[in-house]
């Protein structure tokens, strides 16, 4: 696996076997705003994971029973409508928006998966939904990632892709190219994430569904930008088989460079965000706690104003570790609590280190670093080797964003 | 029991039984930063609930051993500095403090109680404190609350006091005085809350504390500001039996009240707030399954920045229940959510109910009820009878506050 180089390319295509329409069915006043994506590779496998929410829609409904099969063809993204909280009728129309698109891109219904976000409890706009996809019959579909990524976006100030190459069993180049939306709204509505990956490797469903959760465990569900926990988040890997096959770790290791890339791009561009904060916690009893310590750190209004202000402030986090009273194993006086490199606790840095540590504070990426001391966090670290971090038992890496006046904004002021 | 005519009194003095000094240790630069609060009743009683953070320090460790016998006589409040994270220098510190407090105010050292909040990680300025505890040997004391409330503040905007009147079994007058301080910082620390109540009834340690914590457990620890648990909560009860004794139930509902009081006037001068938040969920399986949904729609940061915006957005409330997805009985087609007493789903109000629905957003109280249909909640409400609510089972409501620009000022600026 080799990185891609990053920054804005204006062109990133997808993998061979994909064909896309990025296109504007007139929900928004400007740009795209229906994608269609159909996989015609000659192996096509796809795995899904969805929100965990009690008031999933239609989409995610639909889409569940859709991706089951691990052979689903292609993807309808609606903009701006989540249509959650829309009933019986909601249900009827997100039906009708894939048997449209199916009939137009010659795929059986139950082929289709389809993602929405936007605003909640208000029903699509099926006239213009209708004359949309019944005319993607004879349009021309391309394959172009970057557009499909703009398509989807809401508050996202900038279309989000990742690319990775893989080798082949037999020495050629297969791909992974993810595109996602962050973790921002619109009208009165919720912070969603949509991330799909494509890949022209060839791949079993079984083999790329285990792959694919395991780099979605890592990456983005440790990603949290207010703890909130949206009805339609949707993250989606289609394989289409037209480059060959590839050695299951090189799949594994692409897969979850590519969530992890677009994960911290999704972290850096959440609502009203001016840093990435990342939280790293090893020594703990087990993933799970650690994962929980981190998350605690992580979500604390307190330790992300705190990010925001470029301010050193260790008590808070010991506050934020200290909230999981549950977890009796740890003891504060084994803690070790990091900012960047230089430890703050139980160091106590002096007047010397002031400078070191303001300048860590007011960097573009934050790292905080927490040994609990509840297990030898030396032999956790042997276990990490993929620089995702994270799948070490007893450690875990999670991705946020500090917390500013913009968010209140956003969030506060700029609705109906 | 009868309430007391609330808003700014001039004096709010204690009950009979209790003599009090707040005064100036020269640990802030202006006003009061050190109480000294004393029992002199003839049967003493006390209760004593504590914050359950791993990082709890020496204060709360020492009155945790102190407050066991139920017989605890005074208590000393010193502002500025929580002495948490301070290692065996810290805890010996804390045992000075009580030591000379016991020494001039003549009571047993394991009599007192010690709270403190304000900055983490550094020691007590012990030359200060030694010099102004010794002084308090030849010291005039009163029987002012408000005074001790205003000793106690940090980022409070006003100190906190909460009085109610009972009836005694001969049938005289017994009085419940509570004081308060916040939810706030005053510089790299944490939101920290301590509330004292005192009452000149007569009771047993036993009777006290059970009454003491059922009332906590609806009021303080229904209160969130920001989700940080402090390392110093304290929420302590004395009396001093001058009064004579009183029905249990009188002592029940007036210990409520006046929790309830202070709890809501917490919630109201929240950091940055500029309205209280209170959330109801009725109809829940149980208290349990009904605190949590309150919860995790009172702190997510959409629905606070929604009331601030005064966004009648039941969306983020649906997204808020929906994230409790362990609570599988929660079925979305049985919730109702209502702003007010307007209800918005199912109801989905049009455009003639929006005039009355931004009047309901844009009061200073904003009350979000949700009914979550898995239980009858009419038999529920059949059991909350002291206006305080959330005892009933499958019922709870929780209080908060908006969140604001002011909340990211007050934490990411105006630090060291």
């Amino acid at each position: 696996m080799t990185a891609h180089p990053p920054a804005s390319p204006s062109t990133v295509p997808l993998p061979a076997g994909f064909r896309a329409h990025a296109g504007s069915a007139g929900l928004r006043e400007e740009g795209d705003d229906v994608v269609v994506v159909v996989n015609e590779g000659p192996a096509p496998a796809s795995s899904a994971v969805f929100t965990r929410s009690l008031f999933a829609g239609p989409s995610v409904v639909l889409s569940r029973t859709n991706a089951a099969s691990g052979r689903a063809r292609g993807l309808v993204v609606v903009a701006k409508n989540a249509n959650v909280a829309t009933g019986e009728q909601g249900m009827a129309n997100a039906r009708e928006v894939l048997d449209r698109a199916a009939a137009s891109v010659g795929v059986p219904p139950e082929g289709l998966l389809i993602a929405s976000t936007g605003v909640i409890g208000r029903q699509y706009p099926m006239d213009l939904l209708r004359t949309h996809l019944d005319g993607l019959a004879g349009a021309e579909f391309g394959s172009d990632a970057l557009a499909v990524a703009a398509a989807m976006m809401t508050t996202d100030t900038h279309p989000k892709t990742a690319v990775r190459e893989m080798t082949t069993t037999t020495g050629s180049t297969a791909q992974v190219v993810g595109v996602a939306k962050g973790v921002g709204m619109v009208e009165p509505d919720m912070a969603t994430m949509i991330a799909v990956i494509f890949t022209d490797a060839a791949v079993e469903p079984g083999v790329l569904d285990v792959a694919f959760r395991a780099a979605v465990d890592d990456t983005f569900n440790c990603l949290s930008v207010d703890t909130d926990t949206s009805t339609s988040d949707t993250a989606i890997a289609f394989a289409s088989g037209t480059a060959g096959e590839v050695a299951e770790d090189e799949l594994r290791a692409a897969l979850k460079a590519v969530c992890l890339d677009l994960t911290r791009q999704l972290a850096r561009d959440g609502e009203g965000a001016t840093k990435l904060l990342t939280v790293e916690v090893t020594g703990a009893r087990d993933r799970g706690q650690a994962k929980r310590v981190a998350k605690a750190i992580l979500n604390s209004p307190l330790v992300k104003t705190a990010v925001h202000g470029a301010d050193p402030n260790w008590g808070r986090v010991a506050m934020a570790i200290g909230k999981n009273h549950e977890d009796t194993d740890i003891d504060p006086e084994r803690v070790r609590i990091v900012f960047g490199d230089l430890e703050t606790y139980p160091a106590f840095p002096g007047e010397a280190e002031l400078e070191r540590l303001t300048e860590i504070m007011s960097a573009e990426e934050v790292t905080i670093s927490v040994d609990l001391g509840v297990t030898d966090s030396a032999a956790d670290a042997a276990g990490g080797t993929d620089g995702a971090g994270g799948s070490a038992g007893g450690s875990c890496t999670v991705y946020g964003c500090d917390l500013t006046r913009e968010y209140i904004a956003i969030n506060a002021d700029y609705t109906t």
